[in-house]
């Protein structure tokens, strides 16, 4: 699931379209016009690290962590499903159910299409729950994608991400909305990062990497145990990349199915060296080399986001293989903000953050899409190594074809990027706002916005903690702050999906234990999988302008009033 | 299902409040306040009739031409339901299953209670077809009444009302629309009886008429012929007051439980002696009592009234019979016009017809609602006697209680009845302008809208002529007038809500005969007493004055853009 990436924001805020938009920052240090040339170049240099930066990392996420990755995992059981042995009958009625909610799925999202016709309209915006549970994004969205990956996400992942709904927007964002005037201005928009949404996003963001950071020095502290260990005992010949943790995997009864899985996926590994040595080498070239593209982007700027990136992609590899919400444009904008802020406005601060927003999404966004690929690869018995090529070539061919149709865009429509026009790219502005506030400083911040980033950055360590630390019995009723921080930021209407796909299985494994256990995971990937797809024609029609003809609002009882005396109704 | 009547409607519309607001007939002679003395007098002149009027049929409705009536049908399921006898392990099922869907269908109509803050708001507008199928009344409108009705009855009637609604909704209303400046006026609205409401509301009158005709002779020569024959053969002593047609349902196999209902249903008779005799004696007294409340209704009016209301009222059960659907609005205005233009402006023409549709609408739905209940009592063993005993008992509380609360209303708020204002009694205006309408007698309906009754009186009959003359195997494709006359006026949603209904059972059938045979009664009759039993707490917060909060709105695509510019959105 991606959300406001690439041309849209961070590219086509450099250009000087955008920055006449905004209040400061419109010298020509600070701009940088959309070009052909150096936008291939540009992704060239910053898309592959993504492919190479998790690669070692990929045991622990899928085999030792089993990290569900719930797109990836209803993708599987598509491809399964149309490799079915004749004669196995149970898995034919798993494909039967499988297909009737793909068909489901796709016909409810084409469906609702139709009421869509603007901003607030449609299924996506039923206040189920209210229309005050609605203005703090408690609602069930009807998504059958959510409602699928509940069902294939484990309970106390979806009751984290409920949780953690509930925590910020039910308790702590009205609380600190109280505070409008006192800890930050009241004349400024809720979506600026002025305001509330400064909260929202840092907090978030603290959780994640408090979360994150724990995992990713776990992991490399038994890395280097079990290295040590390895060494002392020097037994075996090979070493496989990522070869720990072994104990955790053993002291669970393994299936059939999962020793096969587990096999195939470790018997073709991609090198460690191939891993590392690329890693260094495109680090090395884009060091090189993306100074030319941006003089204001010094190369040590450069040094310390390839230095960083490894541990955000894996945050955000580990929180979607939770929850299957990828945060890349939140990494992003943490990257905006921190170089932004260190490069500082005479030496093209807003630039310099642009850019490091896109080497860091890439990186971070790529990491988390290959770990999906992943899975579906594990489950569905396909080689690591072929996946990997294919995803460098797919990558190699996105790299020219992408910059060429917004180029094409770009040219065709003269007025692309102006608010008031069909593409008023608003993302852009809002990109390029944000890096003037980093310029500003973590001073530009709101009131006791960092002290409660750091208080949750240690929050989420401390939980980690005692989830280690306690028995068993005791830690599995523990939320995850990972799963609890994506609603922070995004609101809890898809934590309602979630919970609500995992009532469904609840109730059903309690009726039928062995039907919800066969089934569960075919009905969740039918919903998953035709929404998917539904997406597609979705876009066609999308650039073919055919529009949604009608709207389905929401008003409140004294709005309608107004409306309809404006319409003449009454 | 009731739609408009009573108070709301031609009582009230003869008040001087209501006539102020009209063009004309603005005399004494026209017009009659309410009070409380001569309402509870009028109520119980007229609402007895009704009971007696079809008392002798119920025979031929209910066991010969065994009429569903899906709503009695769904009661009985549900009395029955409540008296399973132990360790029938079907029935215990059935039970379940029907409560499972009389909670869904409940909590359903809970749901859609919360964005109806308005009037074309909710589900219940849900334009599911497009915005354009949504003007012409072709749309899904999630009720579950009626996809349960649709359940319930035979393909055939379902079948019969969508042909209905495609054919006036979908061909012949957007043919005359086109005809609007020359064969009706321009400027009059969509609803005036001068307009295009006039063809809608004569043709699907005369469509019932010719159906309710055809069969009521059918039956009084069977009834006759049996008559004769069985005096010929002097053989019986006993004479069931509607033992016709015997060779009807010994045609076809008698199971045993139908075989003990019918005995029961004909075992305890009412007397037709009391039935006649009452009919006769109650008419009488009407006669006698009715013009001293209104002097303007002459003695005779009232005759002619009594004389063709069993007609009438035979017409509307077998419709409710096949649909559900109780016309008994439409009946009444059918009186108002012809009262109205036989009286005349100067007699007082308009409070004529307004009280003889009074007269027609009580008997009419009345009768339809007995029949509802006999069929329920049929189904549940009771004693028709009993039934109809109480019926009595009730529809005297009736009379002396609903006006008590209509004076309460009337006298507590001053301002009811004036537009603009709380209660503004739409209906009572609406109902008087009739009323006007037919003062000015046949000559002022839209040109050709009579014409077009004549030939769909006869195309009823000739269509009902052709299905008893047709071979069974021809005769069951063919619709049946009743069923396609209930769309031409009130449209097609609800014949997309049973086409529905008849689908999922024939779907059901399709993959599993016996378990859709079993269970398809209790999900229908689920499905329509859940979302029955919810009109009461919904009446409960109306009438406590708990407004939805929420309005569900439906706009174009451009109709949308104006409203978000006017609520300043964007």
């Amino acid at each position: 699931m991606v959300v406001e990436r690439g041309f849209g924001s961070y590219l086509f805020g450099m250009s000087d379209k955008i920055a006449r938009q905004a209040t400061e920052a419109k010298d020509a240090n600070n701009i940088k016009d959309p070009h052909l040339g150096w936008m291939i170049g540009f992704l060239f240099l910053v898309s592959f690290i993504g492919l190479l930066a998790l690669v070692p990392l990929r045991k622990i996420m899928i085999v030792d962590y089993k990290l569900t990755y719930p797109s990836g995992t209803a993708t599987a059981y598509l491809i399964n499903g149309f490799h079915t042995p004749e004669g196995a009958k149970l898995a034919k009625k798993q494909v039967k159910t499988l297909g009737k909610y793909f068909v489901f799925s796709f016909f409810w999202g084409f469906f609702q299409w139709f009421y869509t016709a603007g901003d607030d309209c449609g299924f996506k915006n039923f206040p189920t729950l209210g229309l005050e549970a609605y203005k703090h994004r408690f609602f069930f969205d009807f998504s059958p994608t959510y409602v699928g990956v509940g069902m294939i996400c484990p309970y106390i992942v979806n009751v984290s991400v409920l949780l953690g709904g509930i925590l910020s927007w039910g308790v702590m964002w009205p609380l600190i909305a109280k505070k409008k005037g006192s800890w930050y201005p009241a004349d400024v928009g809720d979506s600026s990062l002025h305001g509330l949404q400064a909260y929202r996003v840092f907090i978030s963001i603290a959780l994640i990497l408090g979360d994150g950071l724990y995992n990713f020095i776990k992991v490399l502290i038994r890395t280097i145990a079990g290295f040590i260990t390895m060494v002392q005992q020097n037994s075996k010949s090979m070493l496989p990349v990522s070869d720990i943790s072994s104990s955790m995997s053993t002291a669970e009864a393994v299936s059939f199915d999962e020793e096969r899985r587990t096999e195939l996926f470790l018997k073709d590994q991609i090198p460690k060296s191939v891993a590392y040595g690329g890693y260094v080498a495109v680090a090395a070239i884009s060091i090189g080399t993306l100074p030319q593209i941006f003089p204001q982007l010094k190369w040590y700027y450069i040094l310390v986001a390839y230095v960083v990136a490894p541990v955000l992609a894996f945050c955000n590899a580990y929180g979607s293989g939770l929850t299957d919400w990828s945060l890349a444009s939140t990494y992003g904008k943490l990257a905006i903000f921190v170089f932004s802020a260190w490069a500082g406005l005479a030496h093209g601060g807003v630039l310099v953050g642009l850019a490091a927003c896109g080497v860091m999404m890439s990186i971070v966004s790529t990491a988390s899409d290959l770990m999906q690929d992943f899975k579906t690869g594990y489950l569905t018995l396909a080689s690591p190594r072929s996946m990997f090529i294919s995803q460098v070539i797919g990558t190699g061919m996105g790299c020219v074809i992408v910059p060429c149709v917004f180029w094409l865009f770009y040219k065709a429509f003269g007025d692309i990027g102006e608010s008031g026009t069909e593409y008023p790219a608003p993302y852009a502005i809002v990109y390029r706002n944000m890096a003037i506030l980093g310029v500003d400083g973590f001073g530009s911040l709101p009131k006791n916005c960092l002290t409660l980033c750091y208080i949750f950055f240690a929050v989420a360590i401390a939980i980690n903690l005692v989830r280690d630390l306690a028995p068993q019995r005791v830690s599995r009723f523990i939320p995850l702050p990972m799963a609890m921080a994506i609603p922070f930021y995004i609101g809890s209407y898809f934590a309602i999906d979630m919970f609500l796909g995992s009532a469904i299985l609840f109730v059903w494994a309690r009726l039928n234990k062995a039907k919800a256990d066969a089934f569960g995971p075919a009905v969740a990937s039918g919903l998953i999988c035709g929404d998917g797809i539904w997406t597609l024609p979705q876009s066609i029609l999308a650039l073919a302008k055919v529009n949604p003809p009608i709207c389905m609002k929401f008003l409140s009882r004294a709005t309608n009033a107004k409306v309809d005396s404006f319409l003449g109704l009454s």
